[in-house]
């Protein structure tokens, strides 16, 4: 298994600097430091400052994953000149105002998803993005699961035929972290801070997989949703209960483009369920389905076959053809969940070097949120179908 | 592995006409020919006659089963002195008919699923079961996935409150036969006759089981539904195409009485997915899920576990203590498809015999196609989400 | 979903003579009954009688199963008029003297599995068979797994070469039944009654299956045997211990005549594991793998396929193009257990009928019993290699 | 999702120093650069240099990897004064060399699996082991699977009695890319340089696993070894074939000082198995079954539960109370197969730093060595049962 030199450095090192420093940061960090060393990349990433408001909690971050400095202000993040990539792992509310800021001074930008928390404030990302990129500069959005190897692989599968006309998607985003009434209130539950619940959180990826892996966008969307438990311990506040703004849960159908048929589900109170994403499509000639918990795992079915021999097959996304795979292991060595985020550090680098368009874009990002303002319109309109403004 | 020897029977063998012969008239057929062989029944039922226009396939059919006469005009089958039992295995739009008058001649009736094809029909058929229930006749209905070892089981579960308050049921039947758009016209794709398409054949089952198994009912339904191939081959008719008139697929969403958010999806498109039913509920104390493709199993997540110990647990639903199993074959012995055809059968002998209310009823059966008609009905107002009417 | 008219019945109907009226005599029952209600037969069998030594207790049998007459001698059953076919569902230490007097009588045989407790009685049994085929009567022994149908048409893939060189089989039958302590004793753990135990009783399934699976035999075998609970309660005597004097489980491996491995493993003492019996086969060119746990589907890689699209397909075995599949229900409709008893009766009466050989033969269970006899061997040897005496 | 400040380092960063660069050298060094930023270690390990025969290779390797220098000759690696540890990733016939040189310089060892090519070699290591322990030096064996976190609560499991007496261990490691006859020849085929085959490669984890998770040994095996495809084309002279002098696969059984039964296989032979290691434990009260291909997953059994909700649970092995898991991200992220050695080398920095005695030691390593041994002898003896050498 011996691996072939690295390739040189074709770029100068860029600078990451993040803002936020809590999972998300734990797990971008991991992915900016393992990037360059598992890929041939452009240029090594340097890890040049966090930024948090709480300056010792930053500080031990920091030097916990390995930046080399930290600011408690984003905007002295964003004026640093060691930094060229600003990477924002905040809530939603204030990824619009970096955003633009960092664009605004010449960075490139990697938002968490869901791009923002309205579509106004998408829109003007998107707006600034655009003009960033006169520039050469390069603005993405963080739907890190597009990079698991086996659903980036279902991209190639769809784009080359095999599923034929689409008929069905289905994907469900099912967590349990709310089932207990007595889980405590954060700001993932709090409208003003978080947008919504387990819609933008959980449904923002099903939308984004759904129309990456169909090469299409939903046109229109019909929507319940429900706040099952409305008020929670509040842990900053003592024993006085919070009221929970977002909603626990988010059923909504709609339809494709082509005129498929698409179902969604995003829920925090599926017990059992720990961080269960499942998505299958269905065409004339194929069908495939993935399930997160098992995510080495693609299943595909080829409706071309004699009957008698088909059915659903289990590919073990790590061989060498597979996407990302080289770079890796043997075959059926697994990879894991952090992988996604070593996998959009190294096309993020990719893509500052080459000039190649890079995805998803903000505009990508705002095509989700224009559905996620369909879904929550329809919630409020009796589940009436809503179609998603162009 | 001895088996006891069986209790004498305690009443007389009544006599069962089944009018229709196709693939249900199969099913139902093995049913009452295999459930005395295999339970303590209070009588062995006699297979007295079977009905179909068509006098030489009815009686070849008869000859295969072991019907004793057959007739070819279900007036005459209702009509016999030897048949006390009508079993129902025609397309829906004879079921009213059938049923209503077999109540009338004094017989018990065993109506398949959908038990009609509207909500008049169902409501006329209802107050004739009624009306009959006060002369000790037994009305039910052909739901016959209730009687699945796991899906009884699994009720046994939730009414135990093994699942706590229901916070999701979500679930699909999915098939594929007309995936191919040169698969031919069949009754079961026009209107008058079937009544819907994967909405009424399909998803009726699903309606059914999810307020079955949560022991509630559906209060409103948001729909949408799609026909993707609007003609086919005519295998009557020759070379010129037929017009599909029925859904091809019906996806809605809903509310249980409890609050609880439902998710439903039916389609006969879904590539690889030969009879694939799937059911999950959701509590605050547990999980549930089930595969009709694997329908010994049920899995269940006790969410009272110790976080490192709980799981969803496969349980092989084949021990003695399991419904239905005492009477089959030792620990791990699959059962399949058509014993639930058999199990049906001896719990409509039981009840004839003793008196016990018999459930699924038709009254049940209405309830059904109540949601039925709300699907319907959301469907062609745009998704609107549509009550359930009481 | 229309089935054809059967074709007519081609013979007179054949008298089956049962002997032995426990769960075996109850699953044979059920194939006896149904074969000719869904299979296209030559003629229908009839259930003429039923042989046990406890009057009261056959009489109640025969009435559950439809038996028409009793006896409990029999020698009485074998001399009867009625009967054409002897089926011997008796323990192993009666079935060579049963099935040698029913072919000396002119009747057809079918022998319950393992053919017989030694090879002598095996090699006498054969000879009896092999006399009376010249006579034109049929002898077979009730492996009944070949003829669940994933596992024949495992068989068909493995003859058309899909495999190519074989390279590894392993198989596993595994039970609990025995786990606990306090189980009682049974005729099953007697070596008198049982010859052996789960060696006998499940082992001699893996052995039968994996050479047929194969079309090659074992020519040698090294084994592990253990009686982990060597004494258990008895129920016959009350409180007093009775001697366990069969193996609880058994680990043998061996090498096929093409020079493949094989792995075997019976155990009546893996918690959890109720029937499972699994068996996999490696080969040059391709995989299968069954589960009995889940016995409507069968895994198939083929390793001449592309790397990145290759896998382990779940194939359903419920196609109309599978083996016995046409005459039951649709694509996706699970079979169960007893299905393979149909399909034995169903295959035997046609052999009976057309006079093509039947398989597994006596001299076929002869070989399983030669391979059940060298791993006994080696286990008293030490683990020594044992080659199968031809 | 807060994470707290790691803790302050109690120790000063050790050196590390590797050997070998090429599959493990890649693996371990993700471990080394990983381990830091994950868990609070006693101090952060610095890649102080990588050793390789051929200069521009390991450059280029080290390069890539974050190593500060390099090394041609290992003596020259051992002799660096900011070299701690030895991590020793060559084939096994240097280890005992590399391994007892480093220690005899006052160096920390982790030394690849299997721990040598001989008992011989194994045991004088052991014995180096020894007096370095006196110096407070550790030595540890890279089973990195014991880390596997599934693998790691497994073992916690049994040792809290869930399993009971154990009854059975049935362990199989198979992978394929022997199959084909034309795959090159490598110097895992020789014996001079690997040992043995798929017996000291798959077979040593197998047995590692067997006995770590049992906590006992094995006392004496029996075996089958096949070499199926006895010549291979050879990629450094051409055309010409190159003898393969290792075995392609081993079966072999055994007893457990408790007296239950062991299985195990070990192939490179087994079409569509990439990296397929599964193991299985059977006791009086429970059992645990799991599969690297999966390997968050751990299926538990308690079979002191009631039968009728009984059943294999898949644990999710991502909570944080479980081993390592709280360091890593929310429940239901996946880890991977690399996280075995960020996992193995946090372990081994944590026991120099407190002189808590190191799991799998040289002697745990030696006892492996022993089994693989009596294993061959077993092989090259007619598979008679082979005591294990104490």
């Amino acid at each position: 298994m011996e691996r072939s030199a690295p390739a040189p450095l074709r770029a100068p090192a860029p600078g990451i600097g993040m803002v936020g420093y809590a999972f998300m940061g734990a797990a971008h960090s991991q992915g900016w430091r393992t990037a360059g060393r598992v890929f041939d990349l452009p240029a090594r990433p340097v890890l040049a400052a966090v930024c948090g408001r709480d300056r010792d909690a930053v500080r031990a971050m920091a030097d916990r994953h390995g930046w080399a400095a930290t600011e408690t202000d984003w905007r002295d993040l964003i004026a640093r000149d060691d930094v060229q990539v600003v990477d924002i792992c905040t809530p939603g509310d204030s990824h619009a105002e970096i955003a633009i800021a960092a664009l605004a001074a010449g960075k490139h930008v990697l938002c968490e998803k869901p791009l923002a928390n309205t579509v106004e404030e998408a829109r003007a990302m998107v707006e600034a993005a655009r003009q960033a990129a006169g520039r050469g500069q390069v603005a993405m959005v963080g739907f890190n699961y597009r990079r698991v190897p086996a659903l980036t692989y279902a991209r190639t599968l769809v784009a080359e035929g095999r599923l034929g006309v689409l008929r069905h998607i289905r994907a469900a985003y099912r967590q349990d972290w709310l089932v207990d009434p007595a889980a405590p209130m954060t700001w993932r539950l709090r409208r003003d801070r978080a947008g919504s619940g387990a819609l933008g959180d959980l449904g923002a990826h099903l939308v984004d997989l759904a129309q990456y892996l169909a090469g299409e966008e939903l046109t229109g969307v019909s929507a319940l949703t429900e706040t099952f438990v409305r008020r929670r311990p509040d842990p900053d506040t003592g024993a006085r209960s919070a009221e929970v703004t977002v909603d626990d849960a988010a059923l909504f159908t709609g339809r494709l483009a082509s005129g498929a048929l698409a179902s969604f589900e995003a829920t925090r109170m599926a017990a059992g369920r720990k961080n269960s994403l499942r998505i299958e499509l269905n065409g004339e000639k194929g069908s495939l389905a993935f399930d997160l918990e098992r995510l080495n795992e693609l299943a595909f079915h080829d409706h071309t076959e004699p009957a008698h021999t088909a059915g659903f097959r289990r590919i073990l996304v790590t061989e060498p053809g597979h996407p990302y795979l080289k770079a890796w292991w043997p075959p059926g060595h697994a990879l894991g969940y952090e992988h996604t985020f070593v996998h959009q550090a190294r096309d993020l680098l990719e893509a500052i070097a080459t000039g190649v368009p890079v995805s998803p874009s903000f505009a990508e990002g705002l095509q989700v949120q224009r559905v996620l303002a369909a879904v929550a319109e329809s919630a409020e309109k009796n589940a009436a179908y809503t179609p998603v403004s162009p």
